[in-house]
């Protein structure tokens, strides 16, 4: 039998949190044991693993919480990531972590498995887990990429309201049921009513940068350079919320630095792992995909694939994925897994292969 | 006192039949009398125009109900255009017609009266009305283009059920309240489910052409050409339908031929007729337009106004209008409008001036 690894879920109570959760169980990552950690708010309360109940505990630097973990997956907030991650790696421990807060820092591996799974291989004990709305558009442009080079990419986003978490999946869920009982609709999450609206802004308080863009849309921009490896691709994002609950939706121009055709761009996309192509503008119901259909899918899914028309060499993809499950949960988990098959996880008070 | 017309309202009882019978009165066309044409179906039906009921009457080639009329403003299917039309227009009366029918026959002009008002004059009788996705970004794009030119537009659209017409409008209602219900949810009008849903198909049976872009797409490409006057103008559109009941949203990517700052974009949209420049990305309240903010209003809204960071001379722009309005029942009216300024109407048994 293989190694079996201490496990711990930071943010465990969250949306991402739950989903890391099942997936692990689902997927059979080998787990020797499993910590729920959380603030202390959330201190009690228990959920099922491989039918056990597991009580959650509060996540601290200050006690031996850490101290016997081998992998952490974490999905808190980016204070929180920033606060226990270096002191639990520092203990020998490899953080997956889901916020933003390392994936810009240059050792700290940013990794979609399918597409730069060799970045994990001198990693300092913290991976960053790249954005939700990166990942699928990264995971379906590397076949791409890899046959014909990427020069610009223009992508507009129709992101689900799970993407701003739990307690946003529940104002989408009241307004809803406000607007069908004729009540005032309730809204505190989201910066504009999102029921049979769209909001050009993600992200909460001030997410505006200089440059006009929002903070989300210069992650899609900086972190698809950072895991194709290649700076000298343009990217320009609107990045748009709507009332949908879970999966993300994106309509993708590429301009690619060679001519490739739909039929290749179809041809290679199918190959590809984790990516199911659904395209077939004859059949009434396979014809491209929709949220609706992505959510609770592990796959990424490609559509609309055409061939730019205004520009010499270019595509057009429609790409949907469930944003907590490729977009986060499973991406994490992913991550997990391919570090434990190529042994990249040194074991609480070991020592991490960038640090040797 | 000034002329006044006889004018009649085709498709009255549709959603931007309703509409434009409400513009009329309200933007106080000159009036000399009405009539409100329809299908069989809808004969009898009664609607108050200037506190008079009017009753439906049903279009036909057959007998005289053509015959006394200066002005259609039309919004039935497009094969019923291109069955009364002709008729229509040869007896002297203008029809604007809000179909796709005619837009692309070479002497009919397209026009937004804000861009090309002068596409008017050598009329033949039928003026179209532009596709409602185009109306509102050309509105919108018509300065840039006048300052500094433009080479390619990329657009992602996030239009509202409204655009399907007054069933898809019910639709969407009834999912809500079999959602709210608990009941399952029913459908007919839209390909998939469209409440917690986008869907990257707009045009209901077979809408995908051979280049793998729908009809809508391709409208916005050969429109856009069109209005403008440009064919060098390269466009790639992909057309989504989204749960909103009014407001069409578009997330727009420009190439200009010369640099033009975020600033000078701004300063040259707030001055531009029809346009309402929201963009004070400091107020939390006045950031960027919403589909729900523009429903029920004029103008069009233009936000998130940035310099594209992924090309050399671009911008980009986030244009909302409410689509019965500006992107149907609005435009018509405005453009008959400026036909009774400019004398550009003959009354029935004249001659238009393209005829001449």
């Amino acid at each position: 039998m293989g190694r079996e690894y201490r496990v711990g879920i930071v943010g465990a109570t969250g949306a991402v949190g739950q989903t890391m959760l099942e997936i692990v169980e689902r997927r059979q990552f080998p787990v020797k044991s499993l910590k729920l950690l959380a603030s202390s708010r959330s201190v009690g309360r228990k959920f099922r693993f491989r039918g056990e109940e597991i009580a959650v505990q509060e996540l601290s630097t200050e006690n031996d919480v850490l101290d016997d973990l081998d992998l952490i997956l974490s999905s808190a907030g980016g204070k929180i990531s920033k606060w226990f991650a270096p002191v639990a790696a520092e203990k020998g421990c490899v953080v997956v972590d889901n916020t933003s807060a390392f994936r810009m820092v240059p050792d700290v591996p940013l990794v979609v498995p399918e597409v730069n799974p060799h970045a994990l291989d001198h990693h300092k004990g913290i991976i960053a887990n790249p954005n939700c709305s990166t990942i699928q558009m990264v995971h379906a442009l590397k076949p791409i990429y890899d046959a014909v080079g990427i020069k610009r990419i223009v992508v507009s986003t129709y992101q689900a309201a799970s993407g701003a978490g739990g307690r946003a999946i529940a104002e989408l869920e009241e307004q809803a049921r406000a607007w069908a009982a004729g009540r005032e609709l309730p809204r505190s999450i989201f910066p504009k009513q999102i029921l049979f609206n769209v909001i050009p802004q993600i992200g909460q308080s001030s997410p505006f940068q200089e440059n006009g863009y929002t903070d989300e849309e210069m992650k899609m921009v900086n972190e698809t350079r950072k895991i194709l490896e290649d700076d000298s691709i343009r990217v320009s994002a609107t990045t748009v919320r709507v009332p949908v609950f879970y999966g993300h939706s994106e309509a993708v121009n590429v301009e690619t630095k060679k001519k490739i055709t739909a039929a290749e761009a179809k041809a290679l996309l199918q190959e590809f792992p984790g990516i199911i192509v659904v395209d077939d503008l004859e059949g009434q119901d396979r014809r491209y995909p929709v949220a609706l259909d992505a959510a609770g899918v592990d796959e990424t899914f490609v559509g609309r694939i055409r061939e730019d028309i205004s520009t010499e060499n270019g595509l057009v993809l429609w790409i949907v994925a469930d944003n907590i499950r490729k977009g986060a949960a499973l991406n994490a988990v992913q991550i997990a897994e391919i570090m434990a098959k190529k042994n990249l996880i040194p074991g609480a008070g070991g020592k991490h292969p960038g640090n040797a």
